[in-house]
């Protein structure tokens, strides 16, 4: 079987949102794997806004080099094997890129069980970069117990909608969400069973948010920044915890970040603003993908996937992802 | 006796760097203490940057009302009492205001023991403002230990000379100081104990930081804000611990604060931000102040006082304050 690998490579660095002209789309055939290599058939890529940083020269995570397919995780099936560890028909989840054929080292992927599960979920619920993010920021960053008014900004995105899904499982009421756009902020409410959703784009967040949370915010997880940050900065309690997964609304100007400019109440509250990756629980994802699994299963969790289709559509996936044009996990299926 | 009282009043709420014109001097005869009040004979005022802060009309604390005397901490011995608990000759501490005689009720005071320690020692190391701020912030706040590598910005000034000074007592090592000037530099140094100084006005403070803390820093306590705070912030460890005290670069334009740019290598670095006010531990003065008093005894803390001279020399006080014009504790004696 000669195969022929289709893959999205960087040509040039986006100075803000990335265009078309930034990426090329290009064809190899796909020889056979090295040792300790496998090929693997993407099925689905995750389109997660951590891409959007690498493709910026300086970046926390490794940047993508001119020339080099785009990082992505997803999960697909092993078609040839040079790792013992794995054999064709292996479904497995890991780092594949951008790509329809990812010939990776065997080592850098893990085998999951796809007649239990759909395979998306492996990118979704139990998904390092949603289900699992939002496991530990919610639980060990923002540590959210019974009664906390907690709030999540990007709240119908993938990381946000399973964040408030599992402050509400931890206790935290009133669960808020803030979105763009009164769908959104039906969805999380009619959907996700957040208690009340804000849209940011038609109305007052910060005077909606004293009408729900009149005696202020325990545990805020944001994912946007910028603005909204300052907002709900502005009505945190004393010994509120902000936890800061992300801020998408300053990644395509990460040169000319906007900080939280209430960042001083952290010192009239005696409050905390903590981050986290979710590489620095790496040691635990066995734990946080047995509870969320459980919650799948029990119908407490729920993960809504928005699905575009075509190896060629990434570039357009991921303008999807930082437009929030989408609701839930935003996947690619190859 | 008659007595005359001079206060300090405020006329008009600077827009920046507070000028003699938002203060005036008046004076008025003091009258005999109402019921649970006490006439104080102020010796000693504190200079501190929460000051600056309530000149403003939006303010954490309780903003100074236009006309009214300005707060501030001081200390003084009762010269009339209509409280049962205090007599006059009583040394006492509490917020006396910018004034030569204060009347207060006697449950906002504490009475002292000036035979033991010389009065000022309860503004500067014994301070509520001063030594007990460091401590909990140092202490409980940034849970500085044995090996962390230090930082303390503003490190010439009364908190952050002494906040040094604790975390070497902590065992932190190296302590490094930021201020402005070589003379500040070496201060903290030479007089202070610290490992090392950094000028910020003379020296490239991120350069610097990298010679002298090659592997990132543990624990910032800042008092400072802007830039200075950014410097830092790049050059954390995972799991750092970053205490906002204070931000005195923003206290002249509060409603144009420069919030933290680099705030995201919290999520990189999964570290913290965490800021408190000394009234937080409230509960914990006692226990703070015997350790404070140990290690006077000890003379492993030491406060250097820069002191003023003259109530009517108290807006001048105040700008030498907000421009670094003195080293260690700033005290006002009246």
């Amino acid at each position: 079987v000669t195969r022929e690998n289709t893959k999205v490579v960087l040509v040039r660095r986006p100075t803000a949102t990335p265009e078309s002209g930034d990426f090329r789309v290009e064809h190899e055939p796909v020889g056979a794997p090295g040792p300790g290599e496998v090929v693997v058939a993407v099925q689905t890529l995750s389109i997660d806004a951590f891409i959007r940083t690498i493709l910026d020269e300086r970046a926390y995570h490794r940047p993508v080099p001119i020339g080099a397919t785009i990082t992505a995780l997803g999960v697909g099936r092993v078609v040839d094997s040079a790792d013992p560890a794995l054999v064709p028909g292996d479904a497995v989840v890991g780092p594949l890129g951008a790509q329809t054929f990812a010939t990776v080292p065997g080592a850098f992927l893990r085998r999951v069980d796809d007649q239990r599960r759909p395979l998306n979920a492996y990118l979704g619920a139990l998904g390092v970069t949603t289900g699992l993010t939002a496991y530990f920021g919610v639980r060990e960053v923002g540590a959210v117990g019974p009664g906390d008014t907690v709030v999540v900004s990007a709240a119908a995105g993938a990381v946000g909608s399973v964040a408030g899904q599992i402050a509400r499982i931890e206790g935290g009421s009133p669960v808020i969400g803030i979105a763009g756009g009164p769908a959104k902020a039906s969805f999380v409410v009619d959907e996700l069973g957040f208690d009340a959703g804000i849209d940011y784009r038609g109305e007052d967040v910060a005077a909606r948010l004293r009408e729900l949370a009149p005696d202020g915010v325990d545990v805020f997880f944001d994912n946007v920044g910028g603005e909204i940050l300052d907002i709900v900065l502005d009505q945190i309690k004393e010994r509120a915890r902000v936890v800061i997964c992300g801020g998408i609304s300053q990644y395509e100007h990460m040169d000319d970040v906007r900080g939280p400019r209430r960042y001083l109440v952290l010192a009239e509250r005696h409050a905390r603003m903590e981050g986290f990756a979710v590489t620095h629980f790496a040691e635990r994802f066995a734990e946080a993908e047995d509870a969320l699994g459980t919650w799948l299963d029990e119908g407490r969790l729920r993960v809504v996937e928005h699905v575009e289709h075509g190896i060629e559509r990434f570039p357009d996936a991921l303008a999807m992802l930082m437009s929030g044009g989408h609701m839930g996990k935003l996947l690619l299926e190859v």
